[in-house]
């Protein structure tokens, strides 16, 4: 059952534990498999997917008959499903687009910064149990948006070389242009290094599991990595008159995901606390992952009682979770309160699922705590800043000295001869 | 000599080495410094600061009194260049400000996205040959705009325990909350996880050596880090008309950095490469740094003659430089052709000790072709998104279905009941 602790004094907070995944484990198996695709290219992925995929593949690449077969596969309804929510996430990341700026206000001077996208981004998304057409909606929308000029999505084949037909659709919808039947390390090394036939990139995003997590931290610094993502978490912060099931169901959405997921309820009501409890045990009995859930719940599940729900926000602050629940009935009176936290999900009829494919923001946040210093992924993953300077010779010999003196204290003559060479025109 | 190649066909652009450092060969002492620090606190400090620095002390915060002392102490024309330096900064860093966003054109959805500050922020600054108080400007004033709360300056003392009076200032005039004798792994050790007096915080930021480096990797996840900055680099694209002596003094002032910084000029007229080629050499006799710019002018230095500016500038997003200088006359109908590069500097009297010291912009950039995918320090390097969904029982009940057959596709059952529980409410 799912323990239920009085938490008034913050620092008593049990913390669950949220360590990342033994990606040491896999270090040497990964090194080998990013060493073949760097130097052998698609022979190694051919070697790599037939003995992880179980797939026999001539060419990785998804073909446009394979796509339109894809397209026809799905039901109308699914794919208007699709539509509405890839319109959402279009329209909440649009919102996020910067405008480039420039100072003009002083006399001989310009001063600016500009976005521009990202060139190359690869998309990984996971095979198992299937390829998620949620993940391919909510990396490949913002890099679309952003101007990303090449989106490559990878995904592993089934045994019979096969992408479900729905990702192939969501990648349609969400405007990718090219997608390979490729997972694990291999896809990964294939996007940091290219091969004969995979484009190399300049960015790698999207979730996986042990083996893609290595081989991203691995090739970081090569390329841009977004994020290693840890086990999903929910907090929901709930008051005496929110209904047991609902809390219940919800934090049953997270738990579901794996053993390592972490579920939390916090509350200022005792009686709603032991009610949620008991309310866990009764929807455990007919979930279809239940086995799931009731490890995460065990290994991580906590029920903490505040003494206001002030208090409550502190602890979600303290925590810091990926996705946070505010059940109450002004959820926006506590919303400036809130400093650490992926996704917020004000009110009562705002459950986490409706973030996780629908409403429009972005569904990949930051786990683990660190939402402290992290954001969820965004148009802003998908463009680079570049600043610009103009002065005439004016600004400038006005500014030189002070250069000058600055880089002399600093030790570097050259920076201030290069500043001073500027006043000594020749013919003057 | 600097050497000088014909650059028309770009496949044959010979690119300089820049791999990361040596990080791997302190790996194994970094690693004790960080278990010593997290487990043994100012004691491990104390005996670290004894060892490394040479500096017995009892307690590693700046007094009140020293901050006085080290103004007092700094002539007042420096000062007033702090100042203007420091106006000049932040006027630009409080353009880089975002606003939070709040969609509500749907009848009962309302969504957003918020900014809110990381809590606390520590400043690493290289104390070899001095504290640079240029480091302490870019790195603090852009934390401070974005409302960190807490502003931790880290930097090594001298053998007497003493910090420079001109760092001081510069702490004192860009904010710094507080400031620490504390240099190297030990100081990044003590940031990431706090000890008995130095705080815990959120993110690390700012240059360092090999061990400062190598540290910040392994700490990494623990909190943020800003980026592993490798040696410095300056692409020049000039054309005809530049004046040789002015480019070469530019390439000069970045090749004195340190052996392993690349300078490369970038022209459309063979003449200039050869007067650049026999300038450099004149110059570089009466340049304090000569050494040390020489080697890295062997090592990395180049010369490249293109057919146009344009394929100049082609180049250099190829090479994606730290600084570009557009040494043209009319270096704006360039720029929007620059896709790679961290800064630009505008015309013939942007040199780039510009950047470096005082016209605002941020002198922390992409190094090593990461401006492919990285962006100079900015205001956004120190806050966090969160994201937030509200929507209506109307609202959710249009959704519901839609949401609950995306989550059983994707095999999501538990996800499917938490949208769909809040359709059965009790008593209706």
């Amino acid at each position: 059952m799912i323990p239920i602790y009085e938490a008034d004094r913050l620092e008593d907070l049990p913390l669950f534990d949220r360590g990342p995944q033994a990606e040491a484990d896999v270090g040497a198996a990964v090194d080998a498999v990013l060493e073949a695709v760097r130097t052998r290219g698609d022979e190694a992925l051919r070697e790599y997917t037939r003995r992880f995929d179980g797939a026999d593949l001539t060419s990785f690449e998804v073909t446009e008959a394979e796509m339109e077969a894809a397209w026809d596969s799905v039901d109308e309804d699914f794919r208007e499903t699709l539509r509405q929510a890839a319109a959402n996430i279009r329209r909440f990341h649009e919102a996020q687009v910067h405008r480039d700026f420039c100072l003009t206000d002083r006399p001989g001077v310009v001063l600016g910064q500009r976005y521009t996208p990202i060139e190359k981004v690869g998309v990984c998304v996971p095979g198992s149990p299937v390829a998620f057409p949620s993940t391919i909606l909510m990396n490949v929308i913002p890099a679309k948006i952003a101007g990303v000029r090449e989106i490559v999505v990878v995904t592993p084949p089934d045994e019979n070389g096969a992408i479900s037909g729905s990702a192939l659709a969501a990648a349609k919808i969400a405007g990718a242009d090219r997608v390979f039947k490729l997972g694990g390390a291999q896809a990964v090394a294939a996007l940091a290094y290219g091969t004969e036939t995979v484009p190399r990139v300049d960015k790698i995003v999207g979730p996986g599991g042990v083996f893609v997590a290595a081989a991203k931290r691995k090739v970081f610094g090569q390329v841009a990595i977004d994020m290693i993502a840890g086990p999903s978490e929910i907090l929901v912060v709930a008051d005496g008159k929110s209904d047991p099931a609902w809390a219940a169901a919800d934090l049953l959405s997270q738990a579901e995901h794996d053993t390592h997921a972490a579920a939390v309820l916090v509350t200022d009501s005792r009686l709603l606390a032991e009610a949620v409890q008991r309310e866990i045990e009764t929807q455990l009995a007919d979930l279809p992952r239940r086995d799931i859930a009731r490890k995460s719940l065990e290994a991580n599940g906590k029920i903490l009682v505040t003494k206001d729900l002030a208090a409550a926000v502190e602890a979600a602050n303290r925590i810091a979770p990926e996705h946070l629940e505010l059940c109450v009935d002004d959820p926006f009176a506590l919303l400036p309160l809130v400093k650490n936290a992926g996704s917020v999900f004000l009110g009562r009829h705002t459950p986490e699922a409706l973030g996780d494919y629908f409403a429009g923001p972005n569904h990949t946040l930051p786990t683990s705590g660190t939402a402290r210093f992290s954001s969820p992924l965004s148009v802003d993953d998908f463009v680079k800043k570049t600043q610009f300077i103009y002065y005439t010779r004016e600004a400038l010999t006005d500014a030189a000295p002070r250069i000058a003196d600055f880089a002399e204290r600093e030790g570097l003559h050259g920076h201030a001869r290069s500043a001073l060479s500027r006043m000594e025109e020749k013919g003057e």
